[in-house]
């Protein structure tokens, strides 16, 4: 089956667009104190250029990848498309708080008004946008939970782009919903490793028994995108580009929170899996601190079971497990590491965004790991209190803020990344309810 | 497993609500021609006084039931909750016009944002905050595709109350995570019939095999609470109370239609189950309509699996198959009517909403019937033009709407109501991608 895209507007449809969604993504590469180390080609560890990524991503992108401008315009056609759930609401969980007993002010951000239930179509809206703008009819990606895979599907439906996904095998047999939802929006959805790829039928034939990884996945995306001029490559996460595009979420909750008279967080949590959650959240919080001297705490946190910032090499490696990506450099735990199964599918990736893994390095940023057993616990507390089920990937962000809140002895503001809800992996919660 | 609720917080927290959430319920009887016919005694055929629903229901509920005044005021309480998603987005579907080639202008009231994905907690977070305040500690409830179960189970969450459902059982086999999500609520939740009431043991000794229906579950319910009196009933739809609470629907549509320069739409497509989303979109139209002279034509759109509207008689009938509620003026397809299972679980009722039963009987509201494939393919035509997967009862709604759309030649204005997300009904779609 090929998808039959209803209609393709790139024109902006005119529509009013609330007032509080942001105008500009946000560059955290102009308040660094050092660059973010470049990229690499494979071949000659040089750092790439243009025409290196060319074959996988549309100019605008590539530009956004090195870019180093403060604030890049977000076009009409991707902020109107936004405006259908932005801005995100930011709550005050008072509830939680008197749960806890503590005296800190928790803040949550919550992306799981998006249509797909995540914060992924911020930036699946606009790579769509510059790739459709540019030409290109198809995209292929890959991805774990299948947030991702269903957010570029949204995007490609509104865009008028086909989309085709592998997803990582564990969650494909376990999560068929988010097949379904991918399929609905006229995307195409494959397990990985599959049988359609050179890379995949390697790793089929090499791990036979393999539940996949986005590592594999993401061998198979980049493979299928690179033998046809039309077809490109998205990526979810990692990318400069993609957290450059999460920054809406930040910026919107600075607004939010100076309107609610807590203008400077003392600490923002967010889980950390690829980077882009974290990313969209911290960034601008981080770029006001080097501007500005303001000192909120940032903590990434990941699952131990992927304990990439934690416990992983700070170096350059691969985004794939077969080798065709450029060189990254990252905090991994090696191109070829395979997590074991988590629920929190969205994290199960061996780097880490460079820019993430750069701010962890200087120090300007801090990192935690949680086992997934104390995180949906976490969930399941804060679900009761607040009446939103987190998903899975954000239970790890709920779980570092409620330990933080019980020990803290006098009043501090807290913020809490909520990437998603749990609707699609309920199943999760099960061994806890 | 019994609930333990982390907090109990009656009081209003003192939060911002936005200030669009409407301040009041509004009331259809106050402006019908003729008076709703009441409900009657089982046994007496009189009709019903207060302490007949004393048992099941709180005096606030009881008195809302019978209320003539045209705007009852919302709690602060339940203001702040409806805060959370309220008001519920109303977009203009450009994309989905372009796809049909229709000079109509499309909006559609969207209430899939609310934290359990529909617009149930309209009415839950009332019913469990009355019940709250007058001492209830218990609620019990059935629930059909599990969109009210989830709901009520959310509401008792936020505002202490322990929350047992019983489930239609097709459903409970076939949709595992909406049980996961009332449970991640605190919520219990048991198949009906089940061995845990008389009504459930005769049911399932004359129809072992029976899939069960909401008439069944309403019959367990409503056995339990009346055991105990601090446990009381809640009923997602039908009630005259329910179809007050759903009332912000359409009275911030109208308001958010006047905004968009369409204030007075020529037609508006509702789903039509128990009636309740139905009702809480239309009702504010069909009270101005008698009121001012406008001549908004208001459908319901039911599924034709059960056609309780267009095939169904109109008289008394008992809302649950033991006939332990109080006799209703409906149109029904009598109590034992079990429907097929159809994918739009919470549709599958064989009575209707004795005040949408009285406004189609007037000639104040058009029934028809949409077959579940042309219902589901709507669905995807919607989603893939508008970026929402609707919920399958929803569906209808977007059907007789893209009927609707595709016949008019001449420029009209036409609301969807758009009853939820289809997140956790994936599986209704997978016939069609």
């Amino acid at each position: 089956m090929t998808t039959t895209p209803l209609n393709r507007s790139l024109e902006p449809l005119g529509v009013s667009i609330p007032s509080k969604v942001p105008t500009h993504w946000y560059n955290l590469a102009a308040d660094l104190p050092e660059p973010v180390p470049p990229h690499l080609h494979p071949g000659t560890r040089e750092p790439l250029g243009p025409e290196d990524l060319a074959p996988l991503f549309p100019m605008n992108l590539i530009a956004q990848e090195v870019a180093t401008e403060r604030y890049i315009e977000i076009p009409e056609t991707v902020r109107e498309i936004y405006g259908m759930w932005r801005p995100s609401p930011l709550f005050r969980a008072h509830r939680l708080e008197r749960a806890l007993g503590t005296p800190a002010r928790i803040y949550y951000k919550y992306e799981g008004v998006s249509p797909v239930g995540s914060h992924k179509p911020n930036t699946a809206v606009a790579q769509a946008y510059y790739n459709a703008i540019e030409g290109t009819t198809k995209l292929t990606t890959e991805t774990g939970a299948g947030q991702w895979g269903a957010s570029l599907s949204f995007a490609g439906a509104l865009l008028g782009l086909d989309v085709e996904v592998w997803q990582v095998r564990s969650s494909f047999d376990s999560k068929p919903y988010r097949r379904i939802q991918m399929e609905a929006y006229g995307g195409i959805c494959h397990p990985s490793p599959s049988d359609l790829t050179e890379a995949g039928r390697a790793l089929l034939k090499s791990h036979p028994d393999t539940t996949g990884s986005l590592g594999m996945a993401i061998s198979e995306a980049v493979e299928v995108a690179a033998q046809d001029p039309n077809t490109h490559y998205s990526l979810g996460s990692v990318l400069n580009h993609v957290m450059l595009h999460q920054t809406v979420i930040g910026q919107e909750a600075m607004v939010q929170l100076e309107e609610a008279g807590d203008a400077v967080p003392d600490t923002v949590f967010g889980c950390a899996g690829g980077g882009s959650n974290l990313a969209g959240l911290t960034f601008p919080f981080l770029g006001r601190n080097l501007r500005e001297g303001t000192k909120t705490r940032l903590v990434a946190c990941e699952p131990s079971a992927c304990p990439s910032l934690t416990q992983g090499e700070y170096r350059y490696d691969f985004g794939d497990v077969a080798g065709l990506t450029p060189l990254l450099k990252m905090h991994t735990l090696g191109k070829d590491f395979v997590p074991p199964a988590i629920h929190a599918g969205g994290l199960r990736y061996h780097g880490m965004s460079p820019m993430v893994s750069h701010a962890v390095n200087l120090g300007l940023m801090d990192a935690i790991a949680v086992d997934q057993d104390d995180a949906l616990q976490a969930g399941l507390i804060f679900a009761r209190a607040e009446g939103i089920i987190p998903a899975p990937e954000s239970t790890h962000a709920v779980a570092g803020a409620i330990a933080h809140a019980r020990a803290v002895t006098e009043p501090e503001v807290i913020v809490i990344g909520l990437s998603g809800n749990g609707q699609l992996d309920l199943p999760a919660y099960s061994p806890y309810v």
